[in-house]
């Protein structure tokens, strides 16, 4: 099976071939807002270097938020219409589940913090051995590094910001990953959509939308 | 500082650029014996995404071995006359350090288990909390997994296909990467590397070999 991973929930742009289960090609860049510019053709030279076509993608995996508004919209509206065009299957991933997927064979719990600006963090934990996270929710740096019980790896741009007020509250509790391990990593959407895809689960290309958590500036002027 | 990471130990090749600490770009693609076709349109690809000019490289980290004969020459090639036309800095980094450093920061004890054929493994462990590998060595696999204690980390391709012995030696002791995680990245040997650079050291572009443990079938012939 071939499954194409899109992952653009940040500041970066990222795609990924699974096939059969090993990672066939992976492309991860710090676009900044350029994500448009850059993921058509990146999944272009992924499917090239691998010797296939776009009739061969069977499943599409996007990460749908929360994040960054303008660049979420960019890697859905990717997904669904490949998925439109091509007839593969969709799957919509939260995009802290997929920063937490990196981590998660440590066996720690695993806490994702990214920023939702106005100084606050999107947050949601991962217990040590579970493959269910918490409720994403919004709140401030030090909420999120609350109760911290034995070693515990803080992931994502939040833990990154804020890691000084981390190692203040969890102390030497505290694990963080390599800069080059801590970003949004297409395999690893991959990775947690297929366990979707397995479980028979799946996602409409016409119905699905971005995961916002918090309406957009332009939204909250509207209102 | 822009370090350039170059890895083609195994059947994958894969570039990175880390820009000031961060990863700025990544390629990971499992080439089969495709190195030399991919390798410096990739690094250009990177180069051009990233807004950088070739001179624009500060030092250039390469995966020495041991590992695949012909695929290392390519990397280490590349790495080489990189350096020779741009005097751009060169590190090479040992193959089986590549691999611990996306484990090590668990703080388990990690261990290097790359496919040496007949029926042999490379090996290598890197001890919780250090940044200091054994000395790489060619064992059976029965040898590579003997005197478990603790949670281990079982990383490279050998882990993977020795992982039924490794269950059955190490028992819930050993822990595995997901297959995505479980690739050697340019990007942990820029890492790796990055740190030798620190701390002043460097290699010669002209005098630079693949490091292989072993001769290859065609020198073992002409012995």
């Amino acid at each position: 099976m071939n499954i194409l991973g899109i992952e653009t929930s940040s500041f970066s742009a990222s795609a990924a071939l699974e096939r059969d289960g090993a990672l066939a090609c992976e492309y991860v860049f710090a676009s900044g807002p350029r994500h448009n510019e850059v993921l058509v053709s990146v999944i272009d030279r992924i499917l090239s270097d691998c010797g296939l076509e776009k009739k061969d993608i069977d499943a599409v995996c996007v990460s749908i938020g929360p994040g960054s508004f303008t660049s979420l919209r960019v890697g859905v509206s990717t997904a669904k219409t490949l998925c439109y065009c091509l007839g593969s299957r969709l799957v919509g991933v939260s995009s802290l589940e997929v920063l937490a997927e990196s981590a998660a064979w440590s066996g720690r719990e695993v806490r994702v913090m990214t920023d939702a600006g106005r100084g606050e963090v999107y947050c949601s934990f991962r217990p040590g051995g579970s493959l269910e996270m918490t409720e994403a929710r919004i709140v401030s740096p030090e909420a999120a590094c609350e109760r911290v019980a034995g070693k515990t790896v803080f992931v994502g741009n939040g833990a990154s910001k804020h890691a000084k007020l981390i190692m203040k509250k969890a102390g030497g509790n505290a694990v963080f990953l390599p800069a080059y391990l801590n970003v949004p990593r297409a395999s690893a959407c991959a990775a947690v959509g297929k366990r979707r895809l397995e479980s028979g689960d799946m996602d409409d290309p016409f119905t699905l939308a971005p995961f916002y958590l918090r309406r957009s500036a332009a939204e909250e002027r509207c209102a």
